[in-house]
């Protein structure tokens, strides 16, 4: 624990030790609370692949909890904590994490440059697929994510972790569906609901490089309201006795069209 | 429970109430243990939504446990039993199911039928992650699934979840990476391997209708034995700083290439 006690003197690293500490309780709030993270302005990232995309990204990371041990290939942070074990595992959001824990400034985030292709999403409830959306639209450069009623929260810790560091670099708004079809209307873009419908237009034969598509859940699919508002319905042909794909999966098709 | 009374006495459907009952104890190996699935024969699934699945696809159904109380609109199975709440949660992989549990004879598969396209698995550990393949798979009708070293077990709890039913359907084997290889050239497939490598050809440049696609973990790819066994190298182009795809979403754009 030398570099610890090092660091710790030098540039002022707290000891953590209770449970009852303020910052202890703000995190736990972070990790369980949207309205938390909403009125404090701030998300909790977990693990060191996700802080090395932060300080790539420029992110604003605010707080830092080590696990035991400081970690020394990284720069000073404003904030840092050294926790001990049973401490950091009573935090954290992730059983068995290695840490760290960290968090980071909720970007303001309006409407930004040119947006030729946006995914519509409406109840995406599980947080891991909501967060591989948000990799696969930044693989595919896709240039917004528009989150419409009843999806999972952005900043939930399980849909950080999914996104692998595109929390931090992928345009992704939150709007109500009529919002977001004016958004798409007003760039030029239709607006395609993905439906498993007979009047459906067959994804391959669409021109997707200026257009938006709004994926639903799984279960049941886009509501009426959003259907009723688009400008096409189109379906990904499938084959056999499948009833539909993974939400995640539907998206990454549609995505990638949009892009190939 | 009048109907369960009925059933109970007429069929005889078991009202099981101890941990230590045998049913129970099998259950429960079954749940954990995928050497105890083996040794069976047998998997476990939940749900109503996999019981119709099951049933659609004639799939050998041997036990079947009920929460509390029968639903009426199944035929009779072999054997069934009735559960009180605790014992069902206690017995259960998943966290407040509502249930069926039961079990499925593991069909004794071998390669059948013509096969034009495989997907290679090498090292997918997340059994979420392997079952929605298996999902795609039976959605974009991909002949196929080569399960090779390092993958999750295809009939653990999450993967048959993850499934969404097609673990009835679709054709997956286990091999070794060797075999895997010479079970593709056999059938006039040639095998390229998902790589982010300058060699790769663009997926859209390939012909993949009569083809094998090798994919690896998300970590660390695929392994170099199984890269010199195989015949080319094929990449999933990206734009931005995205580093690689979640390991369903890479093997969800192969295989929608497959089948385009």
């Amino acid at each position: 624990m030398k570099s610890t006690a090092w660091f710790s003197s030098e540039r002022g690293m707290e000891e953590l030790k209770s449970r009852q500490s303020a910052v202890i309780r703000q995190i736990r709030s972070l990790s369980r609370e949207a309205e938390a993270r909403r009125a404090g302005g701030l998300f909790l990232c977990d693990g060191e692949k996700l802080l090395k995309e932060a300080l790539r990204s420029d992110a604003e990371i605010c707080q830092v909890l080590w696990k035991q041990q400081r970690a020394e290939r990284y720069p000073a942070f404003e904030r840092e904590y050294l926790l001990p074990e049973d401490l950091f595992d009573y935090v954290s959001p992730m059983k068995n994490s290695p840490g760290p824990l960290f968090t980071v400034r909720i970007p303001e985030i309006g409407p930004c440059g040119e947006t030729k292709t946006a995914l519509l999403l409406e109840e995406i409830q599980d947080p891991g697929n909501l967060g591989t959306i948000l990799r696969t639209a930044d693989a595919f450069n896709v240039d917004t994510v528009l989150l419409l009623e009843g999806c999972a929260d952005l900043y939930a810790p399980k849909t950080v972790r999914a996104t692998m560091g595109a929390i931090f670099r992928q345009q992704a708004l939150q709007m109500s569906r009529q919002e977001a079809v004016r958004f798409c209307r007003e760039r030029g873009m239709p607006v395609y609901a993905a439906a498993l419908s007979d009047r459906a237009q067959d994804l391959r034969t669409l021109d997707l490089s200026r257009a938006a598509v709004a994926i639903g859940s799984e279960g049941h699919g886009l509501s009426r309201e959003l259907k009723e508002l688009c400008d096409g319905e189109v379906i990904i042909p499938m084959g056999g006795e499948a009833e539909s794909l993974n939400a995640a999966v539907a998206a990454a098709i549609v995505m990638w069209e949009m892009c190939r």
